[in-house]
């Protein structure tokens, strides 16, 4: 069974554990974590970190603390990233091109980065052929065979708020589960796709609320 | 006073809310909206729509809805969007290139993304006295003076990992309040800064959790 229930709240703080227990890992003198410190290192209070993790499991021992290695393959698996899922990016403009090269760094750099762009598609006719860091760019017609051909499940859409309803719907048409949307307007999908915002604009307008408090 | 117990969650949806205002604003006919409308367009209930919006008043009347031009209006005053707030950028590689032109992108099409990029900094030689869109780099050495001169407030930081936090410590010691984070590290500043984390890894690495359920 999967832990369908479980608030988006939740799933975001699962990567930040984990990357805290694999920087402490480095250490190989260090086996345990304490629920405070994976707290203060990952921001959040020990008592959050304790109720999230118990949604998936005991993995800790009162007054020991958490087994780092455990903890983070367990954190892995959870989150699917115990295996390669490849990824494509729609909409190779200067934004899509940055993220491209940002998500290839993070692949060489992390240990459990293990999301990899593996092909990007564009409209525009004198992108199409070309490349990113080496990933080829497809014309929107090969979405459909790319993302079969490649097990593609994961999607970036960088593409301009007029037409990312469209794209997105390719995307779920091709077979793709999840989307990482970057153009300021909310998509609508298909129950059983799932899609994260990451709208730059929406995170600096809430910013400014915290200008006054 | 301000709302300082309101949580982060509740926040992060008013520009939202702000934006389906604007866009559903544009038909000058469409006076009212009703949370069902407000709710749907947002991609939240409508039930989430009236306890949000309760925080900060009275908007709405039962059975008429929201009038369109008066929510947003307070919906700026509340976000501090309802005069100009300049902003700062850090770290100019692909990736902060790509989000000056994007904010640019967004201010020039959002009347309520009154959010302006004016200054850059940069540590490297060879970019200090350039410019993205017009925007001039400074060396991190003029970032006290620009930010009191300028009157900067917020600033996003797209460097390394390694320097973020030192960027960080210089960016509060200058008088900088919000910070717009893209380094995949937890950046600790002292009470009274806001740091918003926009990790693309960590949002991809949370999709993948999704892939399964």
């Amino acid at each position: 069974m999967r832990w369908s229930k479980i608030s988006d709240a939740v799933i975001r703080r699962l990567p930040l554990y984990l990357r805290v227990l694999e920087e402490v890992g480095r250490d190989p003198d260090v086996k345990l974590i304490s629920s405070q410190e994976l707290g203060d290192q990952a921001g959040v209070s020990p008592a959050l970190v304790r109720k999230d993790l118990g949604w998936f499991g005991e993995f800790g021992k009162q007054g020991v603390g958490y087994e780092i290695a455990y903890l983070a393959s367990e954190l892995r698996r959870i989150l699917n990233l115990d295996k390669e899922i490849p990824v494509a990016l729609v909409g190779v403009g200067s934004l899509g091109s940055a993220l491209v090269r940002y998500a290839g760094q993070r692949y060489e750099e992390e240990a459990s980065f293990n999301l990899h762009i593996v092909a990007l598609f564009d409209s525009s006719p004198n992108k199409i052929g070309g490349n990113v860091d080496g990933i080829p760019i497809w014309p929107m017609e090969a979405l459909k065979e790319q993302v079969a051909e490649k097990g593609i499940k994961i999607a970036i859409v960088t593409v301009p708020s007029s037409s990312a309803q469209m794209v997105a719907d390719q995307l779920v048409a091709a077979g793709v589960k999840a989307i990482l949307n970057f153009a300021p307007v909310q998509l609508t999908v298909p129950e059983g796709v799932h899609v994260a915002n990451a709208d730059v604009s929406l995170e600096l307008q809430r910013l400014a609320y915290y200008l006054s408090t």
